[in-house]
């Protein structure tokens, strides 16, 4: 009997889950939310953040990370000598400031009241300047290194985000033994010494891991003088592949997961390589989507190609021998997430609870009802910015069409067929340039929770959608990890393909593509692009200009400037109305 | 003692006001909901009716006449034999088919099931095709006609109207002996013989009230053979003027009302003509804007000339010797109405209930408490197309520049702005071809409800905005003008001139524009004229694509060709999760 953990850190929780080695079995499963959740607004303390910020809590990691742990094997009567490795993946990049003993900035005395001194999520997009300019300086100086990135690199990489801090806070900048990804300090944690994911570094860092290493110091120095020493002081410089062992449990560690110290330690994951393995996908074909907040995709490639606006290429990062192309979608589960918040009115949400459907069931139902093209509405799903293909994150959504016929769940519907568009685009930049895709494999909660959704993507793409069948894809993928980090002496297994062909999640279901309703869908992928080039690409700088001056006007207003102007137009008598 | 009577049909209800002619004072206001309402998904019967359709039932106007009249009398103690005249106005270009005696022809047996016997409301949308095929001819044969209107006749009005009827249903054009404004139609139940307003010719009906008359018989017979025997047939040839008398109460009318058979009527009128005198506006300088579901503006203009998108140019209709522009904009308080239908979440709902605010109130405040330029969006407010400038029921809806940030206040802040940018750009129209506006007069139930509204017109115009202190400026304009019909020697006025200097509403409120806020509200306007032009002009067809692709994929579902392909997305097992 041989078990491993997986424990997936998300944007909004931490899921741990247990998994049987023998049959595959997923013994327990155990979630958390982070206590702190997501600070977009303000510190814990209360002092107020940026626009564009998202920050988290490093302690809400480690509580998280404790409380699933102990949760998932007691319930589970797994002896815990049995469960022979650990592994952890986590959303990326996100990234925070340490001492030289791991310790996170904000958790000294005097620092939690500077922002930078906290961990930065994925999609803190404050440092999209910073990434405008790195893009410029590599469109003249190196070329070769941004094509691996699709052309452009990404507000919520790595680089951009400790240029932000040197430039914004030097204190911290100077104070910082380690910037590191989120995904190398929970390992740390658990190991007790550092250790850095190629992953994280050759998608998220502008590390070319066959070769080329970080950018040059005199490219890094065009961009601030002290660049390059921050880099080569905080960032790392060796580096392990998934499926790795890094070590063992550190004892106190072991104490508090209630584990045996002997528990093998795998390398760190970024939550999308582990969903490929759990997937079952090790070689070219498959497009595999990992879809919750927002959707990462990976398609295995046997060359070494430029494909548009891809987020990142590295080989041997998932099977060896072949290219890892990364791309995704910033606004998906999110962006649902906001329309029940914001856009569903009181009566659809009151129908739903006399149907005893939730929100989402409710207004997917809804949707279900009308036909293709029929809500005459056409929408940008860029309430994050765009990841791929543009890579920008002062793209912001769009939604056009709209009548006095229009009804929330028309609005509903073309936010989840403006997904599916996005995915089509992506899927059209891999082909274009050469790397074929015959079928999309969809994993997270969110291709379980909404068949509309998978059928759409059928249709719009014309590919089969295969629905990878776990709740818990990327803990899941991690577990299979540990298993080959553990080893085949242990109980686990010799290698990332032999792992997944024993333990890959078997389909939950299959959409094929219905031919009736190609034409239709060809047309509003049409309208689709046309806006995507347009307010994307060549057309206007609307959407990032509008960004800027709320940048701008709430900068004013909190430096006091313009504040009563701006409270002046509240007309008197307004509220006692 | 002396009274008037003014009732005002609008799109949803009528109003009927009684004025004390010694005062100003008005004396009982009574409103009725039309029974039926709007008619834009079923006739009566259940029959379905295609999109951009919106009907109404004739029954329905004759019941809120008698009803409110009786209303509004009965409670105000005033002996019906002091009421000395009786005026009304109306949406336009509403219209309905009658026989010679003025039966509307859906009364009739065997036609009601005949969508084309029912009257047709200003706002239904469905002969885009025929106005577009006038314009192109009018481009091409009369440029001098479509100069007085713009440049462009909109798909609302009573031309498109009658050549849809006469292609889609010749039946109906054959028994018609009349087509008929609706706003002349009550007249000719209250008098008892059929009464031509001249406003409703000139503005709606492509008349040239100063010598021009109908357009030419071979225009129209470009158009369809028949065309030129149906105008001639069952339009109007002698016509009346605002404030004249055109008889008495018809006996059993005068019965039916509890009036005086000896009651003068007036002429008829469109409730915007009707406001401009209840405003007090009778020479140049001021826009009056009628606002309610839609927005309504009146210029009063020296000279002759031609303002790109305007609805129309006639000159007398309200002042003698002056020129009456009008424009307007098709989606005001219809489209805050959708927002609260359909966008507004059930969180603000329910804190709205909690404050004892209703939902605009609630959306309001919210929406005045964030500073203008920092919810980041911008609107395109076309939910019923663009009446003026660019004079296209094609157009529709769009909103731009979402994050997960965006609240639903933010964008119901965003659809005050866009209308206020749609008036700000119709003013430009005007002061750009040399008729000057300095201030702008805002009427209708709107105004005085959202004080946040009138700001932000101030603002973003520059123009000081005045808020006429009446709710029901039209009802009250068509009483100012039943006095004028009665007469002074009645106890009425000589002039229009002069029952308005006697009975125009006062000032409610007066807004300044802030000139803080001058350079931003300028550069969000700059975006908003961005997407305008874009989408409405030369940029892109795309809105109107996506109408026609809603119209055909419906189309063809209702004749069974894709229907089982269109359910066939809804993937099953979705209704029973």
């Amino acid at each position: 009997m041989a078990y491993t953990l997986g424990v997936d850190f998300g944007s909004e929780s931490a899921r741990a889950l247990l998994l049987d080695l023998e049959d595959g079995r997923e013994v327990a499963v155990a979630e958390m939310a982070y206590p702190h959740g997501v600070l977009d607004r303000a510190l814990p303390d209360g002092g107020a953040l940026p626009p564009e910020w998202a920050l988290q809590d490093p302690g809400d990691y480690l509580d998280t990370l404790v409380g699933t742990v102990r949760d998932v094997v007691a319930g589970s009567g797994v002896d815990p000598a049995d469960i022979i490795g650990i592994a952890t993946d986590f959303t990326s990049c996100t990234m925070l400031p340490t001492t030289a003993d791991g310790t996170p900035l904000c958790r000294l005395d005097g620092w939690s009241a500077r922002p930078h001194a906290w961990p930065k999520m994925w999609k803190h997009h404050a440092a999209q300047s910073q990434a405008d300019r790195i893009n410029d300086l590599g469109e003249r100086l190196d070329r070769a290194r941004l094509a691996r990135y699709g052309g452009r690199i990404s507000a919520e990489w790595m680089v951009p985000k400790v240029l932000q801090i040197l430039e914004e806070d030097p204190g911290v900048a100077a104070a910082a033994a380690r910037l590191i990804e989120a995904q190398d300090w929970i390992v740390w944690q658990l190991c007790g010494h550092e250790v850095r994911s190629i992953a994280g570094a050759a998608y998220k860092a502008m590390y070319l891991s066959d070769g080329g290493g970080y950018p040059a110091d005199g490219f890094l120095a065009a961009l601030h003088p002290d660049l390059p020493a921050l880099v080569h002081r905080t960032l790392g410089t060796s580096f392990h592949r998934p499926g790795e062992a890094v070590g063992t449990l550190a004892p106190a560690m072991a104490d508090l997961l209630g584990l045996s110290p002997d528990t093998v330690v795998a390398c760190p994951n970024m939550d999308a390589v582990a969903s490929v393995a759990a997937a079952g996908v090790t070689g070219p074909g498959a497009m595999v989507m990992v879809m919750g907040t927002s959707t990462c995709d990976f398609v295995l490639g046997e060359d070494l190609v430029q494909v548009e606006g891809m987020c990142g290429t590295a080989r041997d990062v998932v099977t060896p021998g072949l290219w890892a192309y990364e791309a995704g979608q910033n606004s998906v589960g999110d962006m649902f997430g906001w329309f029940v918040r914001e856009g569903m009115p009181e009566r659809d949400t009151r129908a739903a609870a006399e149907a005893g459907l939730s929100p989402f069931e409710y207004l997917e139902l809804s949707a279900a009802g009308s036909a293709p093209g029929t809500h005459g509405l056409t929408a940008l799903d860029w309430w994050s910015g765009n990841r791929s293909v543009l890579v920008d994150a002062g793209l912001s959504g769009l939604v056009m069409g709209m009548t006095l016929a229009t009804r929330a769940s028309d609005v509903y519907r073309a936010l989840l067929e403006a997904t599916a568009f996005g995915t089509r685009r992506i899927v059209e930049a891999f082909t274009g340039a050469g790397v074929s895709i015959d079928r999309l494999v969809a994993c997270g909660g969110l291709p379980r929770k909404s068949p509309l959704l998978m059928q759409i993507y059928a249709d719009v793409t014309g590919l089969p959608v295969v629905v990878a069948g776990s709740t818990q894809i990327p803990a899941r993928g991690s577990a299979l990890l540990a298993s080959v980090a553990a080893g085949s002496s242990a109980g686990g297994h010799s290698s990332v393909a032999a792992a997944a062909a024993a333990l890959a999640a078997p389909p939950a279901a299959e959409y094929l593509p219905q031919a009736a309703l190609r034409e239709i869908y060809d047309e509003m992928y049409a309208d689709y692009l046309e806006l995507h080039d347009h307010f994307g690409r060549h057309g206007t700088d609307l959407m990032r200009r509008a960004k800027e001056r709320r940048r701008r006007v709430l900068a004013d207003a909190s430096e006091g400037g313009s504040i009563d102007a701006v409270l002046a137009t509240i007309p008197e008598g307004v509220v006692s109305r």
